[in-house]
């Protein structure tokens, strides 16, 4: 998924790392999502509300994914009901998640907000390289591999 | 809701505003979410899982509000499959909002998340005291009152 282009596509990850960033006007990346097995990814709003994506969507690792198109997501769900339990759920545990990084990166000090987040996703400490691990967590790379060195 | 009590209840603003804060080491108030008229709001976490609430949830005006029970939200969703619908939508909006709320804070310069935030949302900037706007905005008091002066 490139940003600007119109975002038609939901991803499911069968196999491998996704991550979602945008770019500034300096050029910089930043990283506002990782995706490992079995989550969801896309521009939820724009691909909800037809629009262009406001985000680029690259694999990390060679990755194997599952992909709906806005149409189908439509379909299935009226479809099958079971299907609107299933997005119930994902929501519900997706919209959570990101209540509680908007608490971390807002007010934790950033060793405890490294802690906690080591803590709850080993797999993304192993998995994503540091510089994307650093955007991700609003880190400098120097300062991440300074927090990996002294814990 | 009272931080530290189990939570049991989520609130349905039929007149009025909630806000859903939490209480730092220092004793500070950090604003997380606002709801106005027909938004839900609880520790969503929390209220899921059958945890004690990591924030209060606090009236700012005469507010009136429907409660559902943990065990009636599973009742309504396994009774009413038009239920799962709702919420599914519910938590999809939310969750698009969050979002965008991690994009505003982490990376926009403040005064073009203040712009965007009072285009957004103006019921905002007129019903909800300045100190807790300041702190829900990840603002000083004194520069959201900078900022109001200057636009």
């Amino acid at each position: 998924m490139e940003e600007g282009q119109r975002c038609t596509s939901y991803f499911f990850v069968i196999k491998g790392c996704l991550r979602l960033f945008f770019t500034d006007d300096k050029g910089v990346e930043h990283t506002l999502q990782l995706a490992l097995e079995n989550w969801w990814m896309t521009d939820i709003d724009a691909f909800r509300s037809e629009r262009q994506s406001g985000y680029t969507i690259q694999a990390l690792e060679t990755t194997e994914v599952l992909v709906i198109t806005d149409r189908n997501y439509e379909l299935i769900l009226a479809k099958l009901p079971v299907m609107e339990k299933y997005f119930r759920l994902i929501y519900e545990r997706a919209y959570a998640a990101s209540l509680s990084r908007i608490r971390m990166i807002s007010r934790m000090p950033k060793d405890e907000f490294y802690d906690l987040f080591r803590t709850k996703y080993p797999a993304f400490m192993q998995r994503v390289p540091q510089k994307i691990l650093a955007s991700f967590l609003g880190f400098t790379p120097e300062y991440l591999s300074e927090l990996r060195k002294r814990k």
